[in-house]
């Protein structure tokens, strides 16, 4: 399994969470976080807010996927996520060892 | 060492901290988070209320172990988490290279 | 490229990402947690209050940094949250097998 981590803009939220049950992926997590990225101290529109400070807020999504699917899961939610403009975030892709289901206490492919 | 992530039910985040606790886990990070799993547009029931929107509050748990310790940790957190209800959540092993203890310097066994 | 997640002092937030800045760190993000390490129990201050509680706020970093820079990275942000006393935090290291930079589809090392 791979974990997918996307850092977006809060309002592709909702087309990038559409997109990923479209592509049939599971789930997915939340967190609301902030950040910045290569344009130091240029601004960001947020909510019609500019933002001149550095730390611009930001949704983080984490999806864990079958490896079989994660090259297909990161393009999903860069095309969904792409507005053109500064800002639009990063995906990347970490290693995952095992995953298990609470509920059911099964693994891996089962508890995905 | 490997980092294990978690992604429960908030009202059980005590019991897993305290069941961590007796395990002898040195440490663990909290976020709330948000989330959907497979059973998407079914309910869940949060501290009374009922969610029938996709994203329902969780808790996410990170914990840094020793490898020899993950497959302990994770089953002492799923047995904790489990209602047997659906939502239970999702917990996920992922490599570490390394830690260090901010405070001393220390790295790896010595800053668990 | 390496991710690097960091708990750390929220009162130590500024100083870090200064220190980043300098070192030439491309973007981070930030989400607010919270936590607890080794002294369960003891007592830490957190804007002149004392949090005899469990959980003590903490600010929760991740950096996506080539190879070569990870080290680096994490002895920079070592030094600049550190303050000596307990509850100072952690800084762990994980693979990165990919990252995108969603506005232009690059991965990898054009994508930092
Ligand atoms: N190296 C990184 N590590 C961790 N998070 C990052 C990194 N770079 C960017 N981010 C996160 O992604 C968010 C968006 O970054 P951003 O899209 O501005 O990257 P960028 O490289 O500056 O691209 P662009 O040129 O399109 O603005 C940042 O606010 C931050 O939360
Ligand atoms: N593939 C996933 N990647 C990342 N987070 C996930 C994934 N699946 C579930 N989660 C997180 O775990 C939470 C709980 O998931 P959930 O327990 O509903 O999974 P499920 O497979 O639907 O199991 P159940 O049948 O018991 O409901 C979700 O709200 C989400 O935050
Ligand atoms: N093993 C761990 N896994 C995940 N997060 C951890 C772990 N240990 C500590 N943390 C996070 O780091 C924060 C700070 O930990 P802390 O610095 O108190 O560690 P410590 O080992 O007790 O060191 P010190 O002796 O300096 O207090 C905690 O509140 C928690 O959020
Ligand atoms: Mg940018
Ligand atoms: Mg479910
Ligand atoms: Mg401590």
């Amino acid at each position: 399994m791979k974990a997918i981590t996307a850092v977006i803009k809060p309002h592709k939220l909702e087309d990038v969470r559409a997109a990923l049950e479209t592509f049939g992926v599971a789930g997915m997590t939340v967190t609301e976080a902030s950040g910045y990225g290569r344009q130091k101290g240029h601004t960001e529109v947020y909510r019609g807010a500019e933002y001149e400070v550095d730390l611009v807020p930001k949704v983080r999504l984490e999806v864990v996927v079958e490896d079989g699917d994660a090259t297909e899961v990161v393009d999903v939610i860069v095309k969904a996520a792409q507005t053109g403009k500064i800002g639009d975030g990063k995906v990347w892709v970490v290693p995952v060892e095992t995953i298990v289901r609470v509920r059911t206490g099964e693994v891996d492919g089962d508890a995905l």
